[in-house]
């Protein structure tokens, strides 16, 4: 996107020096496989704002990220001296800042619907990474809650919503677990889940998610490289 | 407070019926002792909307509750045939209906700001239910717990912010822990906690904190019904 300026530039580790940022520039703090970040990154790459991208190490921080946000995760804004995090604030910060493009409805009660959707939607991301760190060998409940998850989300998709957005991140990673045979799941969605299958067949049509998608063995190197080597390979695919 | 009406009547259970809602009529449905309900009725209380209230079982949910809110919780708010949800939405969406209070800044920054906040101070009702709920009889990893949120809220709180709604219903709570001799805490929040103290003593001040406000034994006696005995005494006080 001609909007972002190193999307997906090389990471930065403690000891390597913050580029200086210029009035009126906005910089987002991100990392390429954080699916947090990845909210951000749809929300900017719809709105098309022009953003420079900072990727950071989050294993090791630098002090200069930390010192900005005492949490330490991304996504983080920063412009003019001013610096917001948390996906969903940073998201609807910018729909403030930039209400000409805003994604969230204006009216006060779809604006509220959209949010309780997003929040209901929340239990895919926590069965996904239940499911990934299962620990159990048979998957046996980390599948039974991940069936719950995608059968509420199953129930609650409509057609077009601000939070598509917000749940892409887990949905376009969800396919890395058809790619372990352990696992025991040959197909994501499915066929039981139709709903979601348009929204994924819909969602991967826009704009703004095909210009920063990944592919899917990329996203499953990468979580290997986090989650089971300890190490996580920030640089991955660049 | 006048703008409630309701506040405190008997539980309704399921079976019961629910009275008709008059058309430009709202309702908010409550549970008595709910930290996140409280959010709501402390936000309507300040903005002196008038409302009318039902309060819920929340051990047996009503079917009309459940048909109205798929996730069975409160806060909930009804009106004309809309219903919304979760505290800090139906905050949020108070606020748009009704800009004339607005409690959360208009500035998108400031706005956004409060939210972080209030996001970062969520600590606090994390430590302090894993506090009241240990287990591991000598409450040291609790309170470990509850000091690093306590330590972490006395290093956040500023002198006036919209959250110091969001996070007031659990410092009311908080001070349970000095009711039981076994968890080893005389005093609440102590001359450790300066700027803690100092802003519960603003807050016990304010006019729709007074208002709604309970007694510590009578939050004591709800919990101890609720997580001992469970079987919640949704009717304490009244």
């Amino acid at each position: 996107m001609a909007n972002f300026e190193g999307l997906n530039s090389i990471t930065l580790n403690p000891g390597d020096e913050l580029p200086p940022l210029a009035s009126g520039r906005m910089r987002l703090y991100n990392m390429m496989f954080c699916p947090f970040a990845h909210r951000s990154v749809l929300y900017i790459s719809k709105k098309k704002l022009p953003v420079e991208v900072i990727n950071v190490n989050l294993m090791e921080k630098p002090d200069w990220f930390v010192q900005r946000n005492p949490l330490g995760k991304v996504p983080m804004i920063e412009h003019d001296g001013k610096v917001v995090f948390e996906s969903l604030i940073v998201n609807e910060y910018l729909d403030e800042l930039f209400p000409e493009t805003a994604i969230l409805p204006t009216d006060p009660y779809e604006r509220a619907q959209q949010k309780i959707l997003v929040e209901r939607l929340s239990s895919v991301t926590a069965a996904f990474f239940a499911f990934m760190m299962n620990k159990d060998g048979d998957y046996k409940q980390a599948k039974d809650g991940m069936k719950k998850a995608l059968e509420n989300a199953e129930s609650l998709l409509v057609d077009d919503f601000y939070g598509d957005i917000a749940v892409w991140p887990i949905f376009e990673r969800f396919p890395i677990i058809t790619l372990n045979p352990k696992f025991g799941v040959k197909k994501f969605p499915g066929i039981k889940y139709p709903k979601l299958s348009a929204y994924i067949k819909r969602m991967k049509k826009q704009p703004e998610i095909k210009a920063v998608m990944k592919p899917i063995e990329l996203h499953e190197k990468f979580l290997k490289s986090a989650w089971i080597e300890k190490n996580p390979d920030y640089n991955l695919g660049i």
